[in-house]
């Protein structure tokens, strides 16, 4: 069998066992019942993937994917396709907006090259399991074969059990890939089944005009390819890209293993309803931090039933909003764990 | 000259020059200008507060104000009053949900007993200021006397002192007073200019029944005090809390000091309301997390002109939604500080 068929058949539906222990503690803790809201939905939540009635976050991962897009050739980004590289680079020096705010809640960050042009000297949070020198021009054909879309989600996979072995407790998705709205857009506009201007936005800032071609290039590539909404497989090799495919393998194998994974924006939702389509019960795994200014974005979460935490207005990708988020969940963990119940602190709880 | 009149005319406007160099460096950071939307407003405004171009956040607390509410008599909360002490009791012991966050974003958290019925033996982190032991009934005349609340409010403003000389860089509200939702409605309503209905909630968890009947009780004390909308300490004495006087003041004193001001819930935001009636600059100095499921949060967030940035659903108070705000103010801070520059990481900008 297969990594990747291996990987569906272990996701398995959360336990409700500990569910049931988790919500009855959070109904004895020092509060009203239910006035931490989400927090307490939250925990409840980690508590069903991790199997634990009061689980601790320890180790924490953001693994950035990056891949470069035969389809940036059609000048649909604001940025020329050099800068993934450059942006690598950035990673691996710690310059980004991922690596200050994966600092800042104590997360390591892992850079997978699954697909960019160029090539990188070795570094040590460098990951280097590139399927192919970017994607195919998504125009005139498909973006990558079917056999390089399941290696694309199996490096995800890869990647997600060396997390595994080295210690992780819970996962963030990241993407990099000038171009990368563009198949996002496409995918999103196939698995929701909606119009593509109603799911194209303005990626890293284009104009009115540049949007408009845009568009027209990813109805171009829906009509060229037309992928099987119904199989995520043939979506994600006809018009996808390879840190996409890579992102539903991060997702996956966190489902797999039972670790939250806490999605980003819009590459990486694009990812998640590859990896949704897969497997559906991953939904229940996952963890949505934003709504992207992008548009499809709020879209793309409603189809896969996830509501957002924050609202700062974000369009950056690279696992920014999902490395904030990241604070909430283990917030969410220690409320479960930490606090006193009403018995323990002597506080009346007016029955 | 009061201290309160002092602290007052201290107020100044945000630090345009100050801002205007974070807003340039923010477009020189290595991501598309503007693409982390309401994280570099924040980091502009924090700028402004501070008149720092690139502000860093040491230490940080939250102060809790406590106090007790005579209308509580009137059976207006799901909880009986000797929960204000006892739950003054878990937030010195560590055990309440502000306790778990504040050390989670590694904030000290600072107990105020502005007017709480009960007394407390002495503890580090505990500030005793008791104004009087809990306010009168307000459905029979004021809360409190016209000195009584300026006492309130500059107790509010010695503490945040006494923490400005311990070293402060940002400073979080919280409230503990059972009925305490009570008297802010009251002031929701009178300064909102709203019908009570429209701003009374179910608190801590009353049912329809109870909820008519605080209706009722916060109707009867506006027209037994007829406070004065256009005079805020006026509103405060005759409907408000001493908790909630002490709130504003630790506002008004942290703009007074130039140091954000994380404001929590429902309590929380009346105080801020008293304090921007009084100097309507602060609001440039606060920061709002969330909307409290509490009816007339919303109204009373529209009516200073603030946004917040968690959709979480609390209803708990204590500073429990500003603590986890601190930490999106720090990570605002350091992408601001830390990212590196499109010509220092050698990264093409696309112009």
């Amino acid at each position: 069998m297969s990594l990747l068929d291996r990987t569906l058949e272990a996701i398995r539906p959360l336990d409700e066992a500990a569910m049931t222990r988790a919500r009855a503690r959070q109904d004895r803790l020092t509060k009203p019942s239910g006035s931490l809201g989400r927090l307490e939905e939250l925990s409840v939540q980690v508590a069903g993937i991790t199997g634990q009635a009061r689980p601790k976050i320890g180790r924490k991962a953001v693994i950035v994917c990056a891949g470069d897009h035969g389809v940036a050739a059609h000048g649909v980004s604001a940025y020329p396709q050099e800068v993934t590289a450059q942006m690598v680079e950035n990673f691996l020096r710690g310059g980004a907006a991922i690596n200050v705010l994966a600092r800042h809640v104590g997360a390591r960050v892992i850079v997978v090259d699954v697909g960019v042009l160029s090539d990188f000297a070795p570094r040590p949070n460098l990951v280097v399991k590139k399927v192919a020198r970017g994607t195919a021009d998504i125009t005139r054909g498909s973006a990558m074969t079917k056999d390089q879309a399941i290696q694309a989600v199996e490096v995800g996979i890869v990647v997600l059990e060396e997390e595994v072995s080295r210690g992780l407790s819970l996962v963030a998705t990241g993407d990099m890939g000038i171009g990368n709205t563009t198949p996002s857009s496409a995918i999103a506009a196939t698995v929701c089944n909606r119009p593509v201007a109603e799911v194209t936005g303005a990626g890293t800032g284009i104009g009115e005009q540049q949007l408009t071609h845009k568009v027209g290039i990813i109805e171009k590539a829906l009509s060229a390819n037309r992928p099987d909404p119904s199989a995520p497989l043939d979506v994600l090799a006809k018009v996808g890209g390879f840190e996409i495919g890579a992102i539903a393998g991060v997702i996956l194998g966190a489902a797999a293993h039972r670790i939250p994974a806490v999605i980003d924006g819009f590459i990486s939702t694009a990812g998640a309803l590859i990896a949704a389509g897969l497997a559906p019960l991953v939904r229940d795994y996952a963890i949505a931090p934003h709504t992207s200014v992008e548009a499809g974005h709020g879209v793309m979460l409603d189809h896969l039933g996830l509501t957002p935490f924050l609202d700062v207005d974000f369009r950056l990708g690279e696992g920014t909003g999902a490395a904030l988020v990241i604070t909430l969940v283990e917030a969410a963990c220690k409320i479960l764990d930490e606090m006193a119940t009403f018995e323990s602190a002597g506080v009346s709880d007016g029955r």
